[in-house]
């Protein structure tokens, strides 16, 4: 079951992205022409989803890289450079995002003394390559989540791990398909996760489109569906996994494993290797993105809250490892001690395709 | 310090009750002149909370009595016992409402043989009297409450259980004010209670007209809150409180008591004696209102949600007695065992205003 649904593509016009701030009402695609509208799909959320970010940025290299207006690879360089910095200001949160910046950057290294037109073609075909790497990481994922997932009942899931996070298939989103593929009956539950509402305008609307049963439920409805027994186990992507693995995630995530944990339900994190952040040590050292307040203090136009009462808006929370039963990747999955499990994964070369 | 705000008032007119509907960002006052009117005002959530709707009942039955086209004593109280049903049909989880109509009840078999005119007017009196005892109640549950709120920090409410939920001052947020009042330097974080928007909308809205500092948060932030420290206490009000002292409250409120437990921060509940329902023995037999799907699916006219996907929208959820730290009555602080500590409370007759 290859989704259909396109969340980036690479064109020869440019990088096409499915505008997701206009889901579930209207299916809208944009085409950024050059590395700039990139860059700013990302900053507003035109695209989002930790994987999906980083593929963005890869493209959004490439297309810069490509269209620069320069005769010797000395002048692309410096471009190049200006290219990087502008994609790695965009959020600072998803570590796909600087793995992506730094997998360019190597490629341009390991290309620089050939001539300027092969150097081009070859970093839009790094970015193709990212790509259909994300989508074999997800479908690795699926493999090796699907085995985890309840043969029956309801899994709950928080903001959006699927195909519209991703470059296809998706991660949460993945190991549900993959367990559905596989004959269980997984109904999904869909924290509406506000103030963005990635459950309900995303997360619903691409497991509707195919056919996973899906009742959307408000963030702070979680608790009641647990203690009425109706979630069997949770599985949440990640922004950004540290070496100890406390996970960076969706705001909200934590208040759902902190329920998982009094509930007795499994919490899974599911994430490609690109999430995982050996460098940083444990979650306090991950960068926390505020967001502007007018996403929680409008929706639709509509005031919802009295004028210059204080707002709250962190884009992600972190979770202690301790909550976490499980992190699948596409190099299988670790579980606690995860500093060990981590780093032995990491001893993985290839992608399991 | 009375708050200023009308939630619920007796008139010549009829019931004047402010549209909770369109606040914050219009303050609209509706009359309601018959009693037909006033239940459509409690069941479309123009005036909501507990003991505010048991006010509100207690007046729209005064006003049935008072109008109704009769010319004898047991005519009357043929319509009264319809008024007394519609009443009855509004909204099914706050015990307040029946616990209004079983008052006002008892008042007209109290006065069942006086003349027509008599009648009428001590029901109305009766009405009044609720009211007054609600803002008492309140200004008790204050006094009792504030000595548990933190010296300095934040305290973390749900939903709104303020003037707004009462006839004046609040049940937590009653508590809130009295700590402020004694000195103590609070910052409120309001959760923005999903679907229906009382913490956003209400809460912040009635705490910045008295000048208390406010956070609102939306309701998946409140874990994350509490791990970063911001949180000393939890109080929230209740719809009922069973025998057992399980505490159903507005959806959402049980998660809190999670984390709040996760997190060692004591919760606290705070609610008029005519919360209290001994003949419910425990939370399990407490009716869970499920209001309209749409309440979730859409927002200002827009559509959030794909079509057809599954809607849960459970007005309450009940929090079990092991997680609440305290019960703050206006006949004092309840503490585990409830079924010893509000039976002893239950013998305490009067209201101490």
């Amino acid at each position: 079951m290859q989704s259909v649904i396109k969340t980036v593509e690479w064109t020869d016009e440019g990088v096409v992205f499915i505008d997701q701030t206009k889901l579930p009402t209207e299916e809208l695609y944009v085409t950024c022409r050059t590395y700039e509208e990139v860059a700013v799909a990302i900053k507003d959320m035109i695209v989002r989803g930790a994987p999906a970010i980083g593929v963005a940025a890869a493209m959004g290299i490439a297309l810069g890289v490509r269209d620069a207006k320069v005769s010797t690879v000395t002048e692309l360089r410096q471009v190049f450079g200006a290219i990087c910095r502008t994609m790695g200001e965009t959020r600072p949160t998803a570590v796909n995002l600087f793995w992506a910046i730094r997998r360019m950057q190597r490629k341009f290294e390991d290309l620089s003394n050939m001539p300027l037109a092969v150097l081009k073609t070859e970093m839009v075909l790094e970015a193709k390559r990212i790509h259909l790497e994300d989508i074999a990481a997800n479908q690795a994922m699926g493999r090796f989540g699907a085995v985890l997932m309840p043969s029956e009942g309801g899994v709950l899931t928080h903001c959006n791990a699927g195909a519209l996070a991703t470059a296809g298939y998706g991660t949460a989103l993945g190991v549900i398909r993959a367990a559905v593929e596989s004959g269980k009956n997984i109904h999904v539950f869909a924290d509406e996760t506000r103030p963005f509402l990635q459950g309900s305008r995303l997360t619903a609307w691409e497991l509707m489109k195919d056919g996973i049963d899906t009742t959307v439920i408000s963030d702070n409805m979680a608790g009641a569906m647990m203690a009425q027994g109706k979630i069997k186990a949770v599985v949440v992507g990640a922004d950004r996994i540290a070496a100890n693995g406390d996970v960076a995630n969706k705001i909200g995530t934590y208040t759902v494993a902190v329920l998982a944990k009094e509930h007795g339900i499994p919490f899974y994190v599911a994430a490609p290797w690109s999430t995982i952040d050996l460098e940083t040590a444990d979650g306090s050292q991950i960068p926390i993105e505020q967001r502007n307040p007018r996403e929680v203090t409008h929706m639709a136009g509509k005031q919802l809250t009295p004028d210059n009462v204080h707002i709250e808006n962190p884009a992600f929370d972190v979770t202690p490892s301790r909550y976490v039963t499980g992190i699948i990747t596409d190099r299988g999955v670790a579980k606690a001690p995860y500093n060990e499990s981590l780093r032995k994964l990491a001893q993985i070369e290839t992608v399991s395709a």
